[in-house]
């Protein structure tokens, strides 16, 4: 399938996919935790049905739109994205008809809510526990307490607990730097176990993917988890820790447009509007993908003869280590991206090693 | 219509886009020279519309799917990247119906055409004045005189002339960086034209939109301009000298979902799936946009009120001055994008100051 490829196109490995989820399943069954796996990496539903079939029951997504989506199939879907209060009606419509769980962290959008709900909801409190973007710091008991007291007084809505996202993980270079940011906020998240959860039936939910990536034992203060990224993985989980390349699920397959031999480079047609312009370094350089040469077996190929060095609107600019002999116009390089969810997000389509083609979430 | 809006939304002012236009298309009068601005910024029939009532014949696209979207009314369409020989099958089919000027840059390529065409094409050769990214060095009159040797042999195929893109006006952070580079750049093309287009039917067609911003007297040796960014421009093009803020004709609309005054921040519904990743750097800050507060007219506020930091998949966060009073979760912000044609890319609509969408290209 791979050789009739005429465009950039997004190609998905399966069986690797497969071997992600039920790693992460295998890990949850053992630690008695919820997986509740993030599905704004993949915005498919016919990949949703592959972790239903290994038995996920609910769900993690980023938008009210993919909440939308994915409610045709899943009756518990955690929206993990601050509320925005001025999506009202189609959160009350969607209320309707599945469990969703809302994010919040202050008084006044838990008093919107209140008001403005006409369906009973559970909310999560997004907890701050070194990340610094989003969710109240969780030390700040005060605050929670706040929220807990407020929420008490609410008909239709339900505390159900608290929401973390060590998204600082994202900074490690290594499995041992993601193990002590895990650690220092695991020694936050248990204070807080002890002082707010303990005795009640609040909930913790946690899981980046790089943490989900190495953590085989959960402690008892962690109730579910959430990765998303893991399912595919990709180059910037490669360089932080979390995956070796044959793990990782996607490639990009691309046509050379262009040669340029005297400087080791080809251009290929495929840029930003389908990698996203997001980059890795290696030894200062910037790295938008590495690349391979697209044989028969693109998955069993694991030595890159390049990298891509730059990205504009549609071209993407190869630096070969080594420009392949007899490299020309049309032939096809396989290229494994830097962040699969912002690549599957423009791609909008999957072409699986089976020559199958699985659509996502479209606009 | 503003205070509608619930979602991230791209706003456009086809006031200050129509006289982004009109500016152009009078420099071009006054140098007679064609203008073939180029489509893949606002990717959209309709606002096509608007160059074609102002009497452009002319356009420029950056893919096979984008000529085949514009062929619907446009018939004289230049592809300005390097033929990707894999689409042979579509080239064919949309050069039965309308003219379309190909770009190439080696002899394997132009052979490939003149065995595979089914109907008469022109071909343009891509030069490299500079930039770096594709094309044959401008100085390498051997190799040009090569192609040009062997197009003569072609039945199919008529080397209509020569096309350059002076990507490295990019790098500017003033007007007069911008006419340094183009001047250098000048000196280039004039000698190739003196070489090897005097006397000829060959054109000579150049236009990165920095040059096109500033430039008011071209020079005889050019013959046509291509610019695309500038019916809209954007923070990148501000900072590279090419426009004023009051010239940019859009703008992100994006509600405010939680609020942290202690750190000057806040977060928004908004983030890499909706401005793309591309920033620019002032005073060592990655900036994602410019942050304006979003009252009835956004158009007349050029005063920011913070930066766009750092974009996650869904989220934004902006960095204020000073936060604003009574920011709540829910209100508005309008931020300037950096870059506009992948922001377009992405957001696949817009909304117009007085109320209308207007449509772009599907996937």
């Amino acid at each position: 399938m791979i050789n009739k490829i005429v465009k950039p196109t997004l190609v998905l490995n399966k069986k690797i996919a497969l071997n992600n989820i039920k790693k992460q399943i295998q890990i949850s069954r053992k630690n008695n935790i919820i997986l509740r796996p993030h599905f704004k990496t993949h915005q498919s539903l016919e990949i949703g049905t592959w972790f239903k079939s290994l038995g996920i029951k609910k769900i993690t997504v980023s938008s009210l739109k993919m909440a939308e989506y994915f409610s045709a199939q899943w009756d518990d879907i955690t929206l993990a994205f601050p509320v925005n209060i001025r999506e009202i009606k189609t959160i009350n419509t969607l209320l309707s008809s599945i469990t969703l769980n809302l994010l919040l962290e202050s008084v006044f959008v838990l008093k919107f809510l209140e008001k403005n709900l006409t369906n009973k909801a559970n909310v999560l409190l997004k907890l701050d526990a070194g990340y610094g973007r989003s969710g109240i710091n969780i030390e700040n008991l005060e605050e929670v307490n706040k929220i807990i007291e407020h929420s008490k007084k609410m008909k239709n809505l339900t505390l159900a607990g608290f929401l973390i996202h060590n998204g600082h993980t994202y900074s490690s270079r290594s499995i041992d730097d993601i193990l002590s940011i895990h650690s220092k906020s695991m020694k936050k998240i248990n204070f807080f176990h002890q002082k707010i959860v303990d005795n009640s039936n609040y909930v913790i939910s946690i899981g980046d993917t790089p943490s989900c990536s190495v953590i085989n034992n959960y402690e008892k203060t962690i109730h579910e988890i959430r990765p998303g990224n893991l399912v595919f993985y990709d180059l910037a989980q490669w360089q932080i820790g979390s995956c070796k390349i044959e793990d990782i699920a996607i490639r990009m397959v691309c046509p050379v447009v262009s040669i340029h031999s005297d400087r080791n480079e080809a251009v290929i047609y495929g840029g930003a509007i389908h990698f996203s312009k997001d980059f890795i370094k290696i030894n200062k350089n910037k790295v938008f993908g590495y690349v391979y040469s697209s044989g028969s077996d693109i998955w069993s190929d694991n030595k890159s003869i390049g990298y891509l060095k730059l990205v504009s609107q549609e071209h993407g600019i190869v630096k070969f280590y080594k420009i392949p002999e007899r490299l020309h116009e049309g032939n096809l390089l396989s290229i494994i991206p830097v962040h699969s969810c912002l690549n599957a997000n423009l791609m909008k389509k999957y072409l699986t090693d089976d020559g199958k083609i699985i659509e996502m979430m479209k606009d």
